[in-house]
């Protein structure tokens, strides 16, 4: 039988894996990225705070694609543009692809919620770009602090309000409480580890609230122990000249503010239909992910909305639901059975600072050092996934062991933009 | 006895070498960099052809200076926008520092021979950012390319022209020359080796004009045979719109073009003196580096021009030279009996893709592996002075063993520039 062109469109942990499990003798697989890497998101906090380099979670989809379980797989750099759901059609800068499937895997990016310009004045987690710039962001905050005569200035330039109290708060916030705690005195003797002042606001009541009570508690008393002022229950209204106002009328004046309290799905442009995406910009699909409304269209992952009894408001935007969804869709695909998706909760993580975490696994409850192991063990086995990560995980062992301070990197960009094509976003 | 204040502009290997060894029972030491890290020029083409990652070459200066030889040593960021010969001060964006004896050690940057707008369009190697940028814009013309079905179009953007045949031209040129005979048919289905044109330019009738015939002669022979078209006496005019024109009225169709041609003296603002810098924008120095006509400013390295009837013309702009100026400096400022200046030749090397190379070394020139191998210990030897650097001899290692691609990343820096004072320039 002829061969069909499936397009996926999201290099990420669900486009990865339906490429790999799918059947290539059934389908033409194409991968079509805006960048030429697939990364690894759980550790873009880690970039941030100078812990692991930005090669160290970050594979070259050519490179992965060579593997043998993806034989006959093709990757197209390219951001689309326009999808015409009626010609079965994707468009990026370089070229127009017809699909007889298309999946939609694109993940998340930031949600601003309206609040005007605060892309500009904030640092975000979302992608390894944007976890280099908040390092940059940081150390050269740290620098300029530790020149800075003026006390009111000096105060500015060392809070950091981290803003989003997921994991992904938790996490940074916690990576910062340890350059408070243990980098500041080493390196920067022009600063008193006191003048650094590192501020995690969340708007509900817990910290990382998709998990148990006592992961919240434990993430709570984790943080305070680095020294992290935890704010609960506050909600940021406003950021401007280096001053950040809550709805409560409060205000912190901080140079930098990371922002890491909400996600929204990947914007597409899809034509030659009526149908739009759902709340928080995700798709609506059934139990096989097929986007409802759209033939031949499907979504996985982060932004893929699938309402079922047990998940009644979507599943959660975390990596095992687009692994499990990009697995789910490629057994579907390769056989004519089909078997509606059902989600194993394996459990979810947090890491507080370098050698605590909180873990939640069905009912178990683990915390401090043993959780924190567990968190380690399951993401070194995420990342020995790829090929040829030996090599990260020296890297990382030692990094970790050393406390290595060889990655506190100011790398400004360059001052002119890639040529051609590439800058639009 | 009181201290006395040294500033040295410039964390490389002159000002490293010259603070490492100087007596701080003596001077109180201020490194001022504008970045806050070492770097090592030597290889940044390797990081532009996405052999080795940024971190790997990159040193944070205040982990450096926080070795036991440095103790005292103080690290200060900043961009020094004036100097003041006459008031002795240092004046950076953040700060005024108050100087006893000043160093320039700021090395050079890329010449553009006043081609107008041209540093806008071609890539350059003096800088880990730059070489970043190079691997970004070399890595997103290989993914045009594949996609693209316009064969004018494609083959300008598979047509890369290297400027300079130095060292560092020729070392990006066989760089180059690998992508076509050992990645392209590896990683990129869609393109032939054949259709990728690598061309090596230079002006005068030889490669590595610096070193002997031999060692120019073996340049050549190596770069043909990893497939770049070497053309010599040929100087470029001009580069518009995607079309490299040359004096002699030729011209070559690319979208890349990679400039090496020429460097000089990082420019400083030195008001409160009626003296100039000399050619090359170097500062023209006695045999004790003291700069001629302004007292205590001394400059060591690519930008000090110390013209001896040896070297009448000034000093080879090399690692070696800046090394040996910077020790030399210490000793002098150390001690009451300065001595002269003398530069001894350890020899130069350039590579050749990346299992040859060339060296003359005294009156012996090697080529081929052997010259490789030394080239490759003498630069791991340079590399492991500084600290902890046992995980990137391991991570160059393997990823030179296994011809690993998975630095072939092209992370795009962020949209918005650095907050606050860092953009400038």
């Amino acid at each position: 039988m002829d061969k069909q062109k499936l397009i996926i469109i999201g290099g990420g942990f669900g486009g990865l894996n339906l490429a790999r499990r799918i059947d290539k003798e059934r389908w033409d697989v194409t991968i079509v990225d805006r960048n030429n890497y697939h990364s690894f998101p759980p550790l873009f906090y880690q970039v941030a705070s100078s812990g692991l380099e930005p090669a160290s979670i970050s594979f070259p989809l050519r490179r992965e694609v060579r593997g043998r379980k993806f034989r006959g797989v093709t990757f197209h750099m390219g951001e689309v543009t326009e999808i015409n759901a009626e010609r079965h059609t994707v468009h990026t800068q370089f070229e127009t692809l017809h699909y007889d499937k298309l999946v939609l895997a694109a993940g998340t990016t930031n949600n601003f919620f309206g609040i005007p310009d605060l892309h500009k004045h904030v640092y975000t987690l979302k992608s390894t770009p944007e976890a280099i710039r908040c390092r940059n962001e940081i150390l050269a905050r740290l620098e300029e602090a530790s020149l800075c005569p003026d006390p009111e200035r000096r105060a500015r330039l060392l809070t950091f309000v981290v803003v989003g109290g997921g994991p992904a708060g938790v996490e940074i916030a916690g990576a910062l409480g340890e350059v408070k705690r243990y980098i500041i005195k080493r390196e920067y003797p022009a600063i008193e580890p006191d003048e650094m002042r590192v501020v995690l606001v969340e708007g509900t009541d817990a910290l990382l609230r998709a998990m148990g009570p006592r992961s919240s508690a434990d993430a709570l008393k984790g943080l305070e122990q680095l020294l992290v002022e935890v704010q609960l229950g506050r909600t940021m209204k406003t950021y401007d000249e280096g001053v950040v106002t809550f709805t409560d009328g409060g205000t912190i004046a901080a140079e930098t503010v990371i922002w890491t309290a909400g996600v929204t799905g990947v914007p597409f442009n899809i034509t030659g239909t009526d149908v739009k995406a759902s709340f928080g910009n995700r798709w609506e699909v059934d139990e096989f992910n097929q986007v409802k409304g759209i033939p031949d269209l499907y979504a996985i992952g982060d932004i893929a909305l699938m309402m079922t009894p047990d998940y009644p408001k979507g599943h959660p935007q975390v990596a095992q639901t687009a692994i499990q969804m990009g697995r789910n869709l490629a057994r579907n695909l390769s056989s004519d059975k089909p078997k509606p998706f059902k989600y194993h909760d394996k459990g979810s993580m947090a890491t507080i600072g370098r050698n605590r975490a909180v873990a939640d696994i069905g009912k178990v409850h683990l915390s401090g050092f043993v959780a924190w192991m567990a968190w380690l063990f399951v993401h070194l086995m995420t990342l020995l996934g790829m090929r040829n990560r030996a090599v990260v995980l020296i890297n990382w062992t030692w990094n970790y062991c050393t406390f290595s301070t060889g990655l506190r990197l100011l790398m400004r960009p360059e001052r002119y933009p890639l040529r051609t094509h590439w800058n639009e976003k």
